[in-house]
C-alpha cells in the first residue's frame, strides 16, 4: 500500500501547559494535511499537484466536504519542533458519496521526504480517521465520488486503522 | 439514568465559512463542558459545586488528565445562539485509572435549565465519546481512581454512546 | 458617559502555560463582546436586543463590517474563572464609513450586572481599541454609517482609550 | 537598515468566511514568526540558528517573555496560498527590559528566500508590533536584556513602524 507522506509544521499556540501538542490542536493538524492533500490549489495548477488533489476548493468551488465522524489515539505526547511532521494519510473505505481518510502521525526529517511511501515502521504519535461526505455546493447534498475522483484515489485505498477497543 | 447537563456558549468565531459550529471548534466546546463538570473550581467552595467536580485543579493540582482516545459523529449542522448550548454528560465506562466521558450536544434553553437530568428525547447535533486517563501530577503516572471520585461519578454511569459502523 | 457591559464566558482553552488568558485569544474575548453588542440576532428580534445591535449579520446580511486596525494594553495578567468577564464598551470615534469601539475588561459578578452603565473606577485588566469599516455586502465597499446606525451608537460616544507611547 | 524574513505557513483554519486570514488569525502568524526568530531551540544548536535566537524556550526556561502591548494595521486582505509568508521583523525600540518588535507581512516565494535582507519596496499586507518584556522565570519579574542580547539584536534596530492617526 502507497500512503500520502504530508509535512505540517507545528505552531507555538498548539501546545498545552505540559509542552505537548494540545489534543483539539491535533485535529487542526489533520485537517490541514487532509486539505493540503485533496483539494486542488492554484499551486496545484504550476505543477506541485499532490496525486490526489482533485477536489474543487474556494468560494466558487462546485464541492465541498463534510466530515461526519472523526476517531483519534493519542499513543505518545507530541513536543515542539520546527521541523514540519509527517503526517501519513490512506484511504480506509470508500462510499457512493463518502470516504474515510485515515491517519498516523510521525516526525518529520529536516531535509523533507517524498510525497508518497510506503507505510512507516515506527511507533505513530497518533492514529485517526475521519469520514468525509462530498457534497454538491449547490444544492448542499451528498453526491457520487466521480470516476476521475475514484481513479486518483485508488492507489491509496488501504485497510482501516485499527483502534483499541473503546470502554 | 441521570445525565450532566452542562451549558456551554458559542463563540462567533466557533463558525465556519457555512456559519456553522465547526468540526474542531466541536471538541472545545465538549472540552469545556467535561471541565465544568469535572474539575473542582473555587466557585465550587462557594457553594457552586457540579456534584462530580472533584478532580482537583490549576497550577499547584495533585491530579491532572490526560485525553488517550475521542471518537464523534456530527448528525446535525449546529448555528449560531447566543444561548448557551446543552452538553449532556455521563459516564460510559470506568477503568482502574481512566474512565470515558459521554457526550450528546443538544439545544440549550433561554432561561437555563438543571444541572442534572435525564436523558432528553431529542436528535441530538453531536454524539461523542473521550478517554480520559487520570494522571498523577509529581509522577506523571496514571494513578488508580479513588474511591471519592468513583462515589461522586457512580450516579452518572450509562451506557457507551453507540456510534454507527465505520466504513 | 454611558457604556456597554457585555458578559463574556472564558474558556480554558483561552489559558497558556501560565494559567492566563493567552495575548491572543484575548483578542477572541473582544470579537465576541463586540459581536453580541453591535450585530442584530434573531435573540434581539424576540426582545432582548442590546441597544446597538443593529449591524446585520448571517449570510444573508446586507452589510458585513471589516477589521481595519487594532490596539491593546495588557495591565494585569487575567486568570480563569467560571464567572464571565465584564468587557466594558464604547465607540471612542466616528468617521463616515468606520467607527472606533473601545473597550475595558473587568472581573465580572457571580449574578450578572445591567447591560449599560457608567465607567468602572476599578483598574482593567486589559485596554483595547478595534477600528471597524462598515462594508456594502453586495459591493464589498465601505458604505456611510446610516442615520439609524448613528442613532443608535450615539449615547455610547465617549473619548478614545488612551494607550501609553510606543518604543 | 537589516531584517529578519521568517517563513510562516498560513493554515486552511486561519481563514474566515470570506476567504482570507482572520484579524485574529494574523496574531498567530506574528507570534509564531517572533518565536522563530528570537527564542533559541534544540534546531538551533544543530546549526539552524537564526541570528536573534537566544532567548531560553521550553518548561525549564531561566527566562521568559510578556506580551505588554500589540497594534496592528490590515491594508489588504490576505488570502490561502501554500507558500508560507514572509514575515519581516525588526526591533523598534529597545529599553532596559523590552523591546518592540515590528512586523510587516508579505507573500513569500516558491522557491525560499534568505533569514535576513534589507527593507521589502512592496507594499504590505499587515503592519503591527509587538511590545515584549523579558522576564526572569524563577521571580516572575521583569530582568534586565543582558549584553549578549543586545548585541545580538542591534543589527536588527530600525525605525518603530509608522500607523496613521487613530480615530
Amino acid at each position: 500500500m502507497t500512503r500520502l507522506h504530508v509535512p505540517v509544521p507545528l505552531r507555538w499556540s498548539d501546545l498545552d501547559a505540559y509542552q505537548h501538542v494540545n489534543n483539539v490542536a491535533m485535529f487542526r493538524l489533520l485537517e490541514d494535511a487532509r486539505i493540503t492533500a485533496f483539494w486542488r490549489h492554484e499551486e496545484a495548477a504550476a505543477g506541485e499537484a499532490w496525486p490526489t488533489a482533485i477536489l474543487d476548493t474556494g468560494p466558487h468551488a462546485t464541492s465541498h466536504t463534510f466530515v461526519a465522524g472523526q476517531q483519534i489515539e493519542y499513543l505518545r505526547p507530541l513536543g515542539f519542533s520546527r521541523t514540519p511532521v509527517r503526517v501519513e494519510m490512506w484511504i480506509g473505505a470508500m462510499g457512493g458519496a463518502s470516504l474515510e481518510v485515515c491517519y498516523e502521525v510521525y516526525d518529520g526529517a529536516p531535509g523533507g521526504f517524498p510525497r508518497t511511501g510506503p507505510a512507516s515502521g515506527e511507533a505513530p504519535y497518533v492514529k485517526a480517521a475521519t469520514t468525509i461526505v462530498v457534497v454538491d455546493a449547490a444544492s448542499g447534498k451528498p453526491r457520487r465520488i466521480t470516476d476521475d475522483e475514484r481513479a486518483a484515489w485508488a492507489e491509496f485505498a488501504g485497510e482501516p486503522v485499527a483502534f483499541r477497543k473503546r470502554g
